[in-house]
């Protein structure tokens, strides 16, 4: 963190790119085991929506994902000493019972495409989307219970499950935001608490649990998590019709340039590139960004002080700052 | 059983009603707790859902519902000469897994009532049933991290979360059926065994789970509950439009009776209660339903002898009385 509270990354991008890399490699073969164990036609489907391959099973070409919720188990574990037995079922679940949800909110969207290929739902049909979303949560599960500790199993069972409850919360909330008004700050922050906060804090605080941690430390990493959470789902809102903390400080300085980007935010299509950009300045205008930079910034900058080692949590902080700026 | 295989009832109706009713009662509360922990409004739909309260939460004259998978783990549990310890959270679990299956499959059907009244989509809407099994589905394993015995708790949830995905793949199945022909009597049965089977098995091994069995116990209890799920699901599906092993058993036959049931079938609407009757009939004409009750018939007899204890299994032999006949 620099003096005036922002972000400003002292670990190169490089190394958090090799950090996502290493992480992506020790998963990888428990979350292969996973899907591949799901009958067909599921099996097939499931790893489409990975991205590993085509709907004819033809490999794709470059990564498949960020995998940051992976990461953040692999980082958090990594933080509090903890070795890559655990963290590497525990990071598949997550990866797992994200990729589930974002099956059903594909369906409950009706969004056609996911990351630049077309939606599961949009091939398979809204039937199957269901079905598959129900199998990965499942498989998610399934994929604890392998933990050869049953004491480690039932917790990260437990938080796991919690979190996705919560998730459901946010996902209801976010639905009904997306119907109304502009709502107020706290009412926005609730609702990206649940949709997002949840899970990446239910992350950081599997990771210490992966590294057998104490429940104090398993709590600040679980805190860390949340907050950060709360900053990647401040910075990652904009490009969307959805009224956004952006838009509800705006809206609640309620400046005249906060007229326009609230007629945009309700003007019932996705925004065009050009219409995000006049969006953001007008935000801008109207402090709104810069109340979401500094949301960002000093949610993390909270939080990153009670983090159990420096030094060990070096790839956590870095990944956390890639997490929170909108250029990542 | 009688001496030609059939079903033939000795424990009196009235004392079938009452083990549901001392199973219900020991169940209940962890149920409620279960959903009663889930924020509003999930919680009202999931209690409208499960029938214990109308739309604005009135209460509801009569039982909600046959609870027959918690009841099955409950005397399974007594078979095995469990006590009640473990078996109501395992009992409630299975309960709220069937009831979030429910929700999804009804949007995926379009069904709009469900038991004679509305369901929980034709009231919120679809995307809020699809958050809600999915928060049901969480909930059923939570409540497994309660047992007391984290080792107990593991087997629990990796054999709940195991017989989840043959439901899974046996309700893709079940659409590709309705979709399609009528098929063989195999392929018929692999979807019953998937779609119904697997939970009902499931419930059966989990019972002598919280009992406490060895593995050999647990397994021949799961088989039995696997032979009564195909039973149940070979008498349960005569009144719907879809290709029953019935009709499959009537058309693999190729006599000309089966003709009309074939056309009944696939008439792209579900049976009047006349059209039921006639085809019912006409099946019997083809030898479908003999065939049928043939089946249910002998797969219990096959496993009912397999149980651990004669007096201890009264329950849950009567039970399987119960689920085995149409009339019930």
């Amino acid at each position: 963190m620099t003096a005036d509270g922002t972000c400003e990354s002292d670990v190169p991008a490089e190394v958090v790119q090799l950090f996502l890399s290493s992480a992506r490699a020790a998963c990888d073969p428990v979350l292969r085991r996973a899907v591949e164990s799901m009958p067909e036609p599921l099996a097939t489907m499931a790893g489409y929506h990975l991205g590993w391959w085509d709907i004819d099973r033809s490999a794709l070409a470059g990564s498949s994902g960020t995998f940051v919720r992976a990461a953040l188990v692999w980082a958090a574990a990594a933080a509090c000493g903890g070795d890559a037995g655990n963290a590497a079922p525990i990071a598949a679940a997550v990866e797992l019972v994200h990729s589930g949800t974002l099956l059903h909110d594909d369906v409950m969207a009706g969004e056609v495409t996911r990351g630049g290929r077309r939606a599961v739902w949009s091939i398979w049909g809204i039937d199957n989307a269901i079905l598959l979303g129900d199998a990965l949560q499942t498989a998610a599960i399934r994929t604890l219970t392998d933990l050869p500790d049953p004491g480690v199993a039932v917790r990260a069972v437990m938080r796991l499950e919690t979190s996705c409850l919560d998730l459901c919360i946010g996902r209801f909330e976010d639905c009904a935001f997306e119907c109304g008004q502009a709502g107020p700050v706290d009412s926005y922050e609730r609702m990206a608490a649940g949709k997002t906060a949840a899970l990446i804090g239910c992350c950081c605080g599997l990771g210490a649990l992966a590294a057998d941690a104490g429940d104090a430390t398993i709590a600040a990493l679980e805190r860390f998590g949340r907050e950060l959470g709360l900053a990647f789902q401040c910075v990652n809102d904009l490009g969307r019709r959805n009224a956004t903390l952006t838009v509800a400080a705006a809206l609640n300085s309620r400046s005249d340039a906060a007229i326009e980007p609230a007629a945009l935010c309700h003007s019932g299509s996705f925004m065009a590139t050009g219409d995000i950009d006049r969006a953001a300045t007008l935000v801008d205008v109207a402090a709104g960004r810069h109340a979401e930079q500094r949301c960002a910034d000093q949610r993390i900058q909270a939080t990153v002080a009670a983090l159990p080692d420096a030094v060990r949590s070096r790839d956590l902080i870095a990944l956390s700052q890639l997490i929170c700026r909108r250029e990542r």
